[in-house]
């Protein structure tokens, strides 16, 4: 890979790079050059934010993502060797990563060092051809690689594939049964599931696909990422929510003068704010499911709480949501993100949480009355509040030290936190993951539930405001509980299986490393194999719920709660 | 007017025209740019193409326009004098055009002598803020010009108002009545129906807004008029057909190799060219109704023959048909622009029998079984086509005198016919427009239509292949029939009609202009006066057929015919 890197630099400056072409392909380009020119404001929060011990704020990060992605293209690769595709693409430009992975087929990211290299490529690149009358010839950087040799297509290229999925939960389990001890455990956990720097770029090249497609009518828009692509908790494979930013439009902040002659846009006028983001996600919408190359099955679901197009983007395997005017989405994935960069120890909790809970049902990824895996890591998040000491600040106390550019309202609630890891400050808790997940279980085994609420923001229970059997408090939107969907029953499957897992976690077999290749599970992964106390119980339930009513309510859930599950 | 033109230009070399803004604004032009980079072939075509006696072919004209159209905007003057609209217009840059006209209140058409005066003026323009919450954010080359002075919005300024409607059949009757002589008459009614040069730059304004919206997915496309609103024989008024071209996409002319690798872009396929047209105009037709302002009553009409988006340009007052991949039509309107430019006696003719048509119900706004305009047209042509000596030559022709770059072959029809006003010469018909309409309504009084088809491609009477009232061969798709839709007694109405007119203008009385301030019809004036013979009998007619009848034959020429009315 190295010698092919260096032989792309060395083509590069070559004769490959045609002037003429250059300019002829640059116009495919200008319209997300415009967000370039209208991104000052993420520039200079980049500039500002050199990292606090390699820490920096997601903004900047995310700022720097995009700008690779916008660099990037995606191409189908069909049977070629790394050199060969190399060497065809250093005709563009400098390369400056490229990897591959399978998803119907095998794809390759292309990222090159300028954005001349994208244009180059994209000029070379044919419309397809033999059956062009029935193509849609909307250009995109989504593309075919051909091989027409001699000799026909050769056989698959043994190209080294990035995998893109999460190990299924028993290779994981055998994994884990491998380890030496729990904190081990967690950590060959989270290093299995969390998201690698192959999938984020993935994310971030189809978040700037799906721009190409909003840029056609509003070229100053951003697509950016939120929820579990960004805030350290995603999980390989998990969904792709995204967020359609209009709020960069030039003229937005233009001012009429008070006196003399001034000219004004003539617009569309809808009935509200959210007429206007039913119109565009419309006719996004509408777009990427007539003309976008890969994506399928698009729905528009327009009258949800938070309106979406939901589509299933092929080349990269991602199941994308697109909302916009998602703000508070938006500061509640910063504030994860940031309690995740605050201490490893909140990220090996939450993934191992997650697992668990994903592994006995508690979580699921129907929408219905299942815990969310937002609620879940808010609930992680509360106990390291709790610990003594706290391992995690307050968000109250976040507020606090909040400097003025921080400051943020968002339909009328308070959203303000600093994002300044070095005003924070590092804690005096010192215990290890084991005891921490120990102490999880113990934790919500005697939890008062009935009449306590769980508020990060205070950082301690509260009072229930309204009956619910689960009561966790918006962060940012207090008023709101963001578990309201959760029924007892559910709840008492957690409580029971949190009960089950500190006992099991307090027997010697169960803490005690096997032995040999093929150990039997232990530890963490002891606590991952069903459930003797709360499986059976919850099946039996479910089997005698008439189907129609099962239907039924995950259809309401969808409706109402799709705004939940997105932090 | 000229006066402030003068100041314009000083005051566009000032220091108002800011580098920065430019940079900025430039990207929102970018789109727009890429048409020019493409249209070499047009290029090429206007420079090869100087014109023989001022007559240019009607692609190196429509080029012409459409980069006019490039360098303009549309602005909502509301109150304001001419000298202060100039003076701020003229910050921006060097206004080479601008003219005000009435529709839903005043607008201005403004050419900037380059593009970089629109840009200028649209990094200025603001998002109209007292509302924006609830405001689809797309701009677009349609403004408003705001004047908030102290004294309050002034009163109307007396603008010289350019108008963009035909004048009134009685109104027109009247200034006929007032001319020396028939032909006097005859030029009179040309030059009070046929579009202005303002007019002209609305319509190839009103295709550069929309070309703006569908370039957003296809950025190498353009929108041409086509049918009257560039043939020549366009009235005040008339609908605006456009038509979405894709074929200048780069991309598609790139082979790849016989061998070696090659990169394609992924475009997503459609069962046929004909379902990728319905789906390209029917996400293009989903912006228009969502975003595109002034766009009003968006009809998508997928399903017909040839499929269209019809709307309604508020702020020109054009009823608009958009559809894509219609080239027959575009080489119809070619060929009439041919025709009427080789002969100013054309143009005479079709005028006036449009408008006596007109005048007496022949043809109708409406579709159904009148003839159409495209037919009386091609009716008006063939006769011209059979004087003797002949004053047109037929198309088989001006086929004949094609070059290389004339052959057209469209959906297996050969087109080819030469547009070069050089190759075809002067011919030696010296008949005036009194003796040509004369002629005409006798040529028509005694035609065979029972057996003979009419055909412009042979110029003679050809036998009927088929049975139907009126049989007119389509000039280029020629086993259709372009008026299958007009039914016997339509077609008696309009023979006892010519026999009338003919009658009228043997009478002495009829061919002597009258005298006074406001003398009666006469000539051609008494020739537009209701019918004696024909008009009471149409309405009887029409009476006793049942209105559920009339309905469903007007939905269903609708359905089928729409193909049929673009010429």
């Amino acid at each position: 890979m190295a010698a092919s890197m260096a032989l792309c630099r060395l083509h590069m400056r070559g004769k490959f790079v045609l002037e003429r072409s250059l300019q002829r392909a640059d116009a495919f380009l200008q319209r997300s050059l415009v967000t370039e020119a209208v991104s000052a404001e993420d520039e200079a929060a980049r500039k500002l934010d050199p990292g606090v011990n390699g820490r920096k704020s997601l903004r900047s990060l995310q700022q720097e993502r995009r700008e690779q992605a916008e660099r990037s293209v995606l191409v189908s690769c069909g049977s070629t060797t790394e050199r060969k595709f190399l060497k065809f693409l250093s005709r563009h430009g400098d390369v400056s990563k490229c990897f591959f992975y399978e998803s119907y087929g095998v794809y390759a990211v292309v990222e090159f060092s300028g954005r001349d290299g994208v244009a180059s490529l994209l000029e070379a690149a044919s419309i397809p051809s033999a059956s062009h009358e029935a193509t849609l010839p909307f250009k995109s950087r989504l593309l075919s690689f051909r091989t027409l040799g001699a000799g026909g297509p050769a056989a698959p290229a043994g190209l080294k594939l990035q995998p893109q999925t999460a190990v299924p939960i028993n290779e994981l389990i055998q994994r884990l049964s491998r380890q030496d001890s729990i904190d081990q455990q967690v950590s060959s956990l989270v290093e299995a599931y969390q998201l690698t720097e192959e999938n984020i770029r993935l994310r971030f090249l189809v978040c700037s696909l799906l721009k190409d497609v909003a840029a056609a009518y509003f070229p100053e828009c951003s697509v950016k990422p939120f929820g579990s692509s960004v805030n350290g908790f995603g999980k390989l494979g998990c969904d792709l929510d995204m967020f359609l930013d209009l709020d960069g439009l030039s003229g937005l902040d233009v001012k009429p003068p008070k006196s003399g002659p001034s000219l004004e846009f003539q617009m569309k006028r809808a009935s509200s704010e959210r007429a206007v983001t039913q119109s565009v996600l419309s006719v996004v919408g509408e777009c990427v499911d007539q003309f976008a190359p890969g994506c399928v099955g698009v729905q528009k679901i327009l009258n949800a709480r938070c309106p979406l197009v939901r589509f299933a983007h092929q080349p990269s395997g991602f199941q994308c949501d697109l909302t916009a005017n998602n703000r508070v989405a938006m500061k509640s994935t910063e504030l994860l993100y940031l309690f995740g960069e605050l201490d490893p120890r909140v990220r090996a909790l939450v993934f191992t949480v997650r697992c668990w809970a994903r592994a006995h049902g508690v979580t699921s990824s129907i929408p219905g009355a299942w815990i969310s895996n937002f609620s879940l890591t808010v609930m992680v998040l509360f106990f390291l509040q709790r610990r003594s000491p706290a391992l995690l600040p307050t968000l109250d106390r976040l507020r606090e030290l909040a400097g003025p550019a921080d400051r943020s309202v968002l339909d009328g609630s308070d959203c303000s936190f600093t994002s300044d890891f070095g005003r924070i400050g590092p804690g005096t808790n010192t215990e290890t993951a084991e005891q921490l997940l120990v102490a999880f279980f113990d934790f919500y085994s005697s939890f008062p539930f009935s009449r306590a609420s769980i508020s990060i923001r205070k950082g301690r229970e509260q009072s229930k405001p309204e009956v619910a059997p689960l009561h966790i408090q918006n962060p940012f939107e207090t008023s709101l509980n963001v578990s309201k969907n959760v029924n007892a029953s559910q709840l008492d499957r957690f409580v029971a299986l949190c009960q089950e897992s500190s006992w099991l976690l307090q027997q010697r077999e169960t803490v005690t490393p096997g032995g040999g290749n093929a150990p039997a599970p232990w530890g963490l992964a002891a606590l991952l194999q069903p459930s003797q106390v709360a499986g059976i119980k919850t099946r039996k339930r479910r089997r005698t719920e008439p189907a129609s009513q099962r239907i039924k309510s995950l259809l309401e859930s969808l409706k109402n709660q799709n705004h939940q599950k997105k932090s």
